[in-house]
């Protein structure tokens, strides 16, 4: 696997070890991680740090110019908050783990000339399978369902 | 005003003393404020924390059902992350204090069949430009540009 969506699968385990909902993601500015994170939802109360976010939010502020040079990896197809997020600031491309267990706005962000990527991970997926088997209220909570 | 524009105008004056950005917002549920806040950008440094998000992020944890029977106020046009929350968490009303100064993701909101007002608040307005004029450099990180 790619070191990039690697890391943010570590994150995505991190998560899991700690009792959240298990999706990781990283920040990566020409070939460096500038951010790390993973959904906080059960750990800190939180609905909007879900893993893209949380990344970005540990990147810290940023100008428009660095997000310009970025990838963002993921270990889950972006919902439509992150997916928000990244047109916000004009990251220019996504890796996905997976979008098996969760399409996000995969169109939007292709339609807003984002490139993304679905590398289809086997890992990623079977993680995100074993929490929503086992907390399905939490993950439906997670993505307003 | 109406009293909930109102409250969120209050809020977005407490991030301009405060040295931020002065938008706020108000998540209200069957007539009552269930969540308040203001952009952090300034105060907290953070990346994802703009007056929308604040404020659902203080409403905090939420079953879908309780969204689906709320409004958002908040006095300025929602940004690509903000309006990607309003339709992660199925929100079905968004009041707006004024679109002159940032006109945000309006067309997506309506596309997707968010009920979009726009009030075009003068005070709201005014609170805006008086900031941009101020510290143009803080607004344009805020929005990526």
């Amino acid at each position: 696997m790619d070191q990039y969506l690697q890391a943010a699968l570590e994150e995505a385990r991190k998560g899991y070890e700690e009792g959240g909902i298990p999706i990781g993601s990283v920040l990566v500015h020409q070939g460096n991680i500038i951010g790390r994170g993973h959904n906080k939802r059960v750990q800190q109360g939180s609905v909007v740090l879900h893993g893209e976010m949380d990344a970005l939010e540990n990147a810290g502020r940023l100008p428009a110019s660095v997000y310009r040079e970025c990838v963002l990896y993921t270990t889950l197809s972006p919902c439509p908050m992150c997916s928000g997020t990244i047109l916000l600031y004009g990251i220019p491309k996504v890796v996905i783990g997976e979008n098996r267990t969760f399409k996000g706005e995969e169109d939007l962000l292709r339609s807003r000339g984002v490139a993304v990527e679905v590398v289809d991970d086997a890992d990623c997926a079977a993680l995100m399978q074993r929490f929503i088997a086992e907390k399905p209220e939490v993950w439906n909570e997670d993505i307003g369902v």
